[in-house]
């Protein structure tokens, strides 16, 4: 059997080997257009800030390693410019010679990836103007730093490239602008949960130009004019396009594949294309959204790699089947971390699936052993099963074991409810004898037994002041007097039982504390007493963050017994 | 409704707060015998050392906060002396008075707990000896160790209290031995896990005297002399019986409630005991294992307070049910972390149910990213159906993300092989494209695939060294050369295409390299020539850290390709 893989980064790297340790007598060429295989990908960033030091570190395989281990021919600058599927054959420009010739193959499997967009009124030739994709790309940009010195640089996009490359040019003193169009940043996360990765990013001294697109970048005596849509101009001396990317699938268009969103190539759970004996993973292909069965588009490395292991699983005579993708990842924002899972509030919405949703701003380990930091995480679930359906956690510690355990439960198909039952590892330097996950499922069971109402930040300033209803804080007088949103009326959580009689009865009550969790103590003494009651989830903190898009995920302690006494 | 609950911490003081959640009218009133309630029993060592450096951090809730917030009559320093379930009353003595009086109940929660143990030989009166359960004892601990400056310390038992304890007086300069009975630390781990812990805690200072029992402690002019069974004595200036606990349950026996383990109380899953209105939950009750479906005792925080919630349902009129103790667990090791979940070996024997295992020593995050850190993991699951049944790590960062992701995944009823497709969150600082959990899944399904057939460290040994099997290491010159298991010889990967010619057609094949990654893709080569291959799961790590009990976890990464290719 002859295998000849396009592509030999994350996907195909990953299906030459395995291939290899299934078949030995396979033979398998890998061309791969860039020089380098098998690369950091996702490292790129971090290079270009030093705080990974040696390239080397970046490109630990090589070809001749793949040969030595594999037996993988391994052809870097090599362009496959044409497929013939009718006489299982492709066309392959070598780039440094020039010269085309013909491979035939038995099996294909399209690894290309995706490239960077560019606006078509930007010039990709202006000096000082880059995209982040390869090792080149990112050779390129360390250079130009090393011997340019730029002072300032205007990143496009805010995605992930676009965010760790800020930090990494933060890192090196440089003064950086972030022009996205969409209102927020980091769109995998609902608004709310963005405001505290914006304000994270201005406390580090990132700009943020949010609701603004780039048009063109112009030189400029040296440095560089980035033109934004309203007219108005950014100095920079240089600047990063990181506006997402696009299949790279012209290869797959022109031998008549079948494509999918965007041009993608489309493939069945066996990584198979519409064209016998083609197949295709990575970045380039269409992906079922496990959650929401959506088909989408998902440039992640964790799943450019399994589905490269299926192919080759599948190529080898087996039946691997891909499952979809959860869409788990997260993103380092200087000192702190922005992590999500499954799907958001607009994805639900679009998938028409009515969702719920509760905050929580548990600790990140047991309050009384040193370092506890709070976080804040938000997990959607479907209204009537309680099906768990996606989180969205930012904080300082234990982000990344927090989201991979609710993508666990996830896609085991858990319901939200069961995540109280879970019996989580618990010592005082790493959790809390209830853990962040199980407080989600406490609090979603009051929910769905009927014992907690919610609601939320975004309905707080609608609600009426004319007196129909009781706005209440139950916060401390210290807490209420420095901060509280306008028209709430203040009666400490533990005075509510003593000071019942200044409420009045018959109509609900909007209750509010610094967390959510006092407020719903109140809203049970309340409701049991027959007010129909209502508590803000995430609380003022969450509420504040939000309106003020000021990020207050970095608070010590919520003040009190919030910290303590559970659901 | 009134309720009576006797103990008020974990379990106790959790169903309480929810039993005022659910039910503003019921009388809650709390009898618990020390001194204080609901304290941070898991920081006690802690404050030993000096980490937690204020008591008032572990006993953040009073009596008065329990009532100002929920009303609650916590009795501190009140003992239970009888239960009359004929009559719904206990009898109570109030510790500073000597009064007794009774106090009837419509329902009554157990809470007792457990105390520690204490062999029949040794006198609890001398000076200098301390057990570690209560507030106070911790106290007196701390003020013996500020007034007298004990520079060494003998703690008798080797589990968590034990180890904890040991590191926070090595933190304040102590000469700290370890005498246990049985041949490791740790008993939920099995023992080439616990060799791991062994390692550290001995680089740490610590001594370890396994296979030893002490038999009695006698002053000995200032000092102390602490007897061991075989006739041996070690000199102390204090020393710590932490040799586990035994349910408090004389109280529940004398009331002719049902008793099962050691006397813990039995119960259902409604947490009720066999006489009506009488629950019990936390450390005295007797929990159904969840993966084994065994009757077991654990004195875990998490259940207890899991429990305290299910009681609380209950008691109110609810209908919540508890699902058993999946053992999930973890201990900081001075700077490595050591964590469990689910069932060991021995305790899969003990059931009946055929395990098979995996070894593997995945990075903490992307390699080529600062910081990351080799973790042992070994992963447990049913031979013939692949159902996950437990996991042990060790390590130094993000071990208690892996041990709760494997936990998840086993309380879903997961397989084995389904955790290769679990789509968790990967940046480069965070994790690895291919997670450490994932490499499990694949490894494992290569086994269940037939792919791959392992033998294990302590199989090592006992391979016929006549000549009827080739032992073969291939790891390069270098590692070779600095050493290998006796009788294996030396052909590195790279070479084995050309050197195949070497080994005997025919005989059987047992591969070694440094993690088991290696040696792997050797089997895979030799496997389709013909041979009969089998992989040393784990790889010479491993064995050698079980084998000279030197915990080699620390290493840094394993040489050459080890590090970035998949399985």
């Amino acid at each position: 059997m002859k295998v000849v893989i396009v592509g030999g980064v994350a996907g195909g790297a990953t299906a030459a080997a395995r291939i290899r340790r299934l078949d030995e007598e396979a033979e398998v060429i890998v061309f791969e257009r860039s020089g380098y295989v098998s690369y950091a990908n996702c490292g790129l960033p971090y290079y270009i800030g030093g705080v990974i030091g040696e390239a080397s570190e970046l490109t630990l395989q090589t070809p001749e390693s793949f040969w030595s281990r594999f037996r993988i021919d391994m052809r870097v600058r090599h362009e496959v410019t044409a497929i013939h599927p009718e006489c299982r054959t492709v066309t392959v420009r070598s780039l440094d010679s020039g010269e085309s010739f013909e491979e035939s193959y038995d099996r294909l499997l399209l690894s290309p990836g995706a490239k960077p967009i560019l606006p078509r009124s930007v010039d990709a030739g202006v000096p000082g103007l880059f995209t982040l994709r390869t090792v080149e790309d990112t050779l390129r940009i360390r250079t130009f730093i090393e011997k340019n010195h730029p002072r300032s640089a205007v990143l496009a996009g805010g995605g992930f490239i676009s965010l760790e490359l800020a930090e990494n040019l933060r890192e090196l003193g440089m003064d950086v602008t972030i022009v996205q169009r969409p209102g927020q940043l980091m769109k995998p996360f609902d608004p709310d949960m963005a405001s505290f990765i914006h304000a994270r990013m201005r406390k580090n001294g990132v700009k943020l130009l949010l609701g603004h697109a780039v048009e063109g970048v112009e030189e400029n005596g040296g440095s560089l004019r980035v033109l934004l849509k309203d007219g108005k101009a950014l100095a920079a001396d240089m600047t990063v396009f990181a506006l997402g990317v696009s299949p790279d699938t012209h290869l797959a268009k022109e031998a008549g594949l079948r494509l999918g969103l965007k041009d993608s190539i489309v493939v069945n759970d066996r990584m198979e294309t519409s064209v016998p004996d083609i197949y295709a993973v990575g970045d380039a292909v269409q992906v079922t959204q496990s959650v929401s069965g959506e088909d989408v588009l998902l440039s992640l490395a964790g799943p450019a790699n399994r589905q490269g292991r299926i192919a080759a699983d599948n190529i080898c005579g087996g039946d691997s089947r891909y499952r979809g993708s959860q869409g788990s990842s997260i993103i380092k924002v200087f000192d702190m971390t922005a992590a999500v899972t499954g799907i958001n509030e607009q994805a639900a919405e679009r998938a028409g699936i009515r969702a719920d949703k509760v905050y929580l701003s548990p600790a990140s380990h047991a309050g009384y052993y040193p370092g506890a930091r709070t976080m804040i995480m938000k997990v959607i679930y479907e209204k009537e099963t309680c099906r768990l359906l996606g989180a969205q956690i930012v904080g300082y510690e234990g982000i990344d074991k927090q989201i991979d355990v609710l993508a666990t439960a996830i896609s085991a198909g858990m319901t939200a409810t069961r995540l109280k039952d879970l019996d989580l590892a618990y010592a005082p330097p790493y959790s809390s004898a209830k853990s962040p996950v199980n407080m989600a499922g406490f609090i979603i069971e009051n929910i769905a037994d009927g014992r907690l109402k919610q609601f939320h930040w975004h309905e707080a300033d609608t609600l009426p002041r004319d007196g129909s209803v009781t706005l209440l804080d139950v916060r401390t007088e210290q807490e209420y007097g420095a901060g509280h949103i306008d028209g709430f009326c203040n009666i400490p959580l533990d005075e509510l039982r003593e000071r019942i009689g200044e409420l009045e009865q018959g109509k609900p009550v909007y209750a509010v504390c610094q967390s959510g969790l006092r407020s719903y103590i109140a809203c049970c003494i309340l409701s049991q007493k027959g007010f129909d009651c209502y508590n803000l989830s995430g609380g003022y903190r969450l509420y504040r963050s939000v309106r003020e898009d000021c990020g207050c995920a970095d608070e010590s302690f919520p003040c009190g017994m919030d910290r303590t006494v559970s659901r």
